[in-house]
């Protein structure tokens, strides 16, 4: 079976690009001693998870306990949860699923260590417990090397937890000056840093000029999408996901209608590109609006205009949240139908 | 259990609301004659559609085939699908469907209105096609009543197809206009149009001043959103669907972080007030920013700070794709837990 008669809209993967876009940075990261620990909330699929590992893929990182329950439960081991997890269920879930696989987290408050604190003390092995640290983009994390000391301090003397090290979302040279600097303050309270966590797809290719960062976290590259192209850290070729999509309206000479809409392609914007996605086959054409089922697109500059029924291929603003609007996703190879994976690890 | 003890993120129901809300709009639309014909694709669930079909309503509206097939299966027997739907593989399933249940659909091209007569040459009773009319707001839609006159003339020529109506979302003075004036047209060709649909709960209380719609397809109006409250559509009050989330962080004085983010809240800004949500204990806040599963608040201008563990009360930008995110959705009457409903009714 073909791709193409697939209905629409749907969600597609070429699994030889998938494998390359997985070598490609395990290689690199391979080179340059840098340890690899993909993040899954891209994808939340079992089997590309363990297809990171197997290239080399010291562990996985998950964003939610439900992500790291179903990986788990996939045989993955080592499990990375980088988020202040506060509640006495979302606790008592954690300390469960750390009894099963090597779960290490962050904290970026005192509020969060007492916490793992509490619930880690019945524990036979101590919790792994990082530190968020925020290099200047305003996400989580504590924002000064002095915070970081207070916090190290905290964890290493809660009796169940064992202070895990540094991590930082995304990677940057502000990000990783304070690596060093939180660094020097913990020698001189004699504490040793065993991991410094760095991130992002945006950054992958220069992960190597943050010496400071003994492992990285990227989660896009293995599919791409406008975003990463547009930051030409990969090619539209390098692409592994798509939205197929049907020309359902041509209500003008110079509009068209998709049947893909805010629930196929998700509304976020592009950070450089106008529009909701690139329709590969019509890089002239422009989707200026999205309702739930419509994607709106102007094919004003375009010299041949798309068809009723047509079938095109969109490269998402946002591979993360798109992939998350469906229940399960066709892997492909130049087109020809290989697999169905359901994508099984959703919510929180 | 109450639904302070929920896991957060999580979707909420204020069952007393919902009802209301319902009730509220079938009372104003039975006052005026209008049939009403709520758009499930807000809910997804097939307990609320019996609720508006229990409370008078002359049946349901779905905007994917799929919709329409959890819709019928829990025994709603008239659906309309105003969509093109265009593939082989839908116009088969749209058969099928339509011999379980009264089924009417849209088209705005001779090309959707060939495929319906193709599929329906071999079933037993007609298909009821309405045309979709373009009342200026760029969506799908035929733009002229030469054009509708035109459309009109193929669905009736069509053995096995039914000329149904005429259809436009959202209702507004120029949709109106332009279906007078296509009415006059179809008369002079001997064309009865038997039913006019107008929607959107937008300006579901002007519904009454369309007078040449017949019927109303409102969505939101069951739940509520910050877009509804900002356009004085409804109140914060009536509002009966919230987002739950926790503050996990504060990295500084003047800024938080929630739990939910983009793969809760979903991106789509609102169409007045600034940021992704409205805090409903933080009315000052602003969630100023998305991460998948992060929301990032600006509480700068809050007298009282939110703590780190502290839940918090969102009221979306728009309600249909938050929902859409969420595998089920809770219950509740006064905060009371009094049932889980699974969102069914999802994909195309």
């Amino acid at each position: 079976m073909r791709i193409d008669e697939l209905e629409t809209p749907i969600g597609v993967v070429d699994l030889d690009r998938l494998s390359a876009n997985i070598d490609r940075l395990q290689s690199y990261l391979d080179t340059h001693d840098i340890d690899n620990r993909p993040h899954i909330k891209t994808h939340r699929i079992p089997a590309i998870a363990h297809m990171q590992l197997q290239a080399g893929a010291v562990g996985i990182t998950c964003q939610t306990l439900s992500e790291a329950e179903v990986m788990c439960s996939a045989g993955i081991t080592d499990i990375f949860l980088p988020y202040n997890l506060l509640s006495k269920a979302k606790l008592k879930r954690l300390m469960l699923l750390s009894r099963r696989a090597r779960i290490s987290v962050t904290a970026d408050s005192a509020a969060t260590v007492a916490g793992y604190a509490d619930a880690a003390s019945q524990e036979g092995s101590p919790l792994p417990v990082l530190i968020e640290m925020d290099g200047g983009c305003e996400r989580c994390g504590v924002t000064t090397p002095e915070g970081v000391r207070q916090l190290a301090r905290q964890i290493d003397s809660a009796s169940h937890l064992h202070f895990g090290g540094l991590m930082v979302y995304p990677s940057n040279p502000e990000s990783n000056a304070f690596m060093a600097e939180s660094k020097m303050l913990l020698a001189q309270d004699g504490l040793d840093v065993e991991r410094t966590s760095g991130g992002s797809s945006f950054c992958m290719w220069q992960a190597h000029e943050f010496t400071e960062m003994s492992e990285h976290r990227a989660g896009m590259y293995v599919y791409g999408d406008r975003n990463l192209v547009d930051a030409s850290v990969m090619t539209l070729d390098d692409c592994s996901y798509f939205v197929l999509a049907t020309v359902v309206s041509r209500p003008t000479e110079g509009r068209i209608v998709l049947d893909s809409g805010s629930k196929a392609l998700a509304a976020d914007s592009a950070r450089q590109s106008p529009g909701h996605g690139l329709i590969v086959e019509y890089p002239e054409s422009e989707i200026f609006k999205l309702s739930e089922e419509h994607g709106h697109v102007d094919v004003s500059r375009c010299d041949r205009k798309p068809e009723i029924g047509e079938r095109v291929t969109v490269l998402v603003n946002h591979c993360c949240v798109s992939n998350n609007l469906f229940p399960r996703i066709i892997g492909h190879r130049k087109g020809e139908v290989e697999l169905e994976w359901p994508i099984l690890a959703k919510g929180w």
